[in-house]
């Protein structure tokens, strides 16, 4: 479909859906925000949205943003950014803003995303978005870009196979290049969402339960050994699960998370600031995943047990 | 040897080595005290120790105390109730009170607080006492028995193995039942520790990760699923080590736990008040010993490498 024409929704205007949103309409695409804060809303309806970034701001004062999915046009393109434990909402946001043509991009992090929109859309239509990015919103309509900002794309396959990188995948991809964003087209969806895993896990873990950002956890050598043992079990499933992630590619987060502007994960920024956290799409999800396939995935459980009870305070 | 002449030595007045000693100077036998720290030693020399229990308070005001261990007389039985991180200083601490007869008695849990002592004594006189026992020290000579108050004394053999149950440590476990403390000797002490690692590993650990008493951990079911699991792999530990625990003896540290008057471990405690806390005797020599045998013990490191991280703050 000619750009012209084609509509991208954000639906979830928070850190990583005002980045990539921005990104997009920045570039010259028609791009449409649901933002869910009745507060966000009307700030950005007024002020607009501001990107301040290390690689250049961007400011859209003119912004097509919407408070109600009904009020909303379909979209060609639409990039589902809610975390990961809202997506119950979306039997109720999406139905309105699907056409027949429409494609689902889910920039969720973990696993199980899917289970919520394959009722609402046929599955060959649903993609996943694996992003590597450092952002945060710092207040209403002001979005923090500290780090990073690659993302993987894949469609999705409900049983977990790779697919072929269709056209219509390689014109998102495109989209994102054009826009900016270090953007890449990936046959297997689930395997990338074990490596992004294999980093989520254990730096996501430690820095809520060590109250500690990446640099601390990477220069405590105790904390060090353990993310790598962490890494470890979590390549473990990975393997359980069909999908092999290699020594070096382990390896490599660790040494990407050396080289890191020192950084807080989301799931600690939401721990911090009283939000709920991902904990059943990057810790629960995978450790059921793992043990339906014969791997007990310890370092894995003890984080999810832990987290989860410090979750219920 | 008649009661009359025999000589108790506690090194180390703190809430253990007060409770154990107090009952048994209270049982009529002749008991002296090393106590640490200057103002303890001052308060207890003029104002008598004093444990407050619910079985029964004891008030010794005639104290044999000391601070200095070249003032007190030889000991026939040595009771050492030091925090296993201040093993070092017993190398010191000890020469002055040997004689050839002596007993030490390693009040400590864990593993590996014999290596401090194999140099000053003979290894048939060094024995291990593990306790279940409930106590603070709340004050100067202010000692606070919460609950429990047992003890299972065993030989130290350096190849881990049993020992037959000697003439000796069944006169020791006298003294204790004498002195009203619920006593046995068991042949197997390093099996012993395994066990009591049993319940501490999970819940002295759980409880300063997640800052919960033993009920609250019991309470929540993702931290009671996750002692479950730590439990088993403790379990397995000590089976690589040669030492089976049953299946019911796990379950049973659960079913205690449960019942138990609501309790922080003295780990917890020591964390709070910024002590040092006693994680290489409790995970990180057991962490050590596994993995030599074979066993990964991945509960276990994770537990390890987090308090060590949390210690060094």
């Amino acid at each position: 479909m000619s750009n012209d024409f084609k509509k991208y929704l954000v639906i979830g205007t928070g850190a990583l859906g005002g980045f990539y949103g921005a990104k997009l309409a920045k570039s010259g695409l028609d791009v449409h925000f649901l933002v869910h804060s009745e507060s966000d809303y009307k700030f950005i309806k007024t002020h607009g949205l501001k990107v301040k970034s290390r690689y250049g701001d961007i400011y859209l004062n003119a912004i097509n943003c919407y408070n109600n999915p009904d009020n909303m046009p379909k979209g060609d393109v639409i990039l589902v950014a809610i975390k990961a434990f809202s997506n119950n909402v979306l039997k109720n946001i999406l139905p309105p803003v699907i056409k027949d043509s429409s494609i689902i991009v889910l920039l969720q992090n973990g696993i199980g995303g899917e289970e919520y929109i394959t009722d609402l859309i046929d599955n060959t239509r649903i993609f996943g978005g694996l992003s590597i990015l450092a952002v945060s919103k710092d207040g209403p309509g002001l979005i923090n870009h500290h780090d990073f900002g690659s993302i993987k794309i894949g469609q999705y396959n409900p049983d977990s196979n790779p697919r072929e990188v269709s056209l219509q995948l390689n014109e998102i991809v495109d989209d994102f290049e054009k826009a900016g964003i270090f953007a890449s087209a990936v046959p297997d969806l689930m395997k990338a969402r074990w490596e992004k895993l294999i980093w989520n896990i254990p730096f996501s873990g430690l820095s809520v339960l060590l109250d500690a950002d990446t640099k601390q956890i990477i220069s405590n050598p105790n904390s060090l050994e353990l993310a790598g043992e962490i890494i470890k079990d979590v390549a473990m499933a990975a393997e359980a699960c069909g999908k092999t992630i290699s020594p070096d590619f382990q390896q490599k987060m660790i040494d990407i998370t050396v080289t890191m502007t020192p950084y807080f994960p989301s799931m600690k920024l939401d721990f911090d600031s009283g939000k709920p956290m991902e904990v059943e799409a990057i810790f629960g999800n995978p450790l059921r995943l793992a043990r339906k396939a014969g791997y007990n995935a310890p370092y894995i459980s003890m984080l999810y047990h832990l987290l989860k009870v410090l979750q219920k305070r």
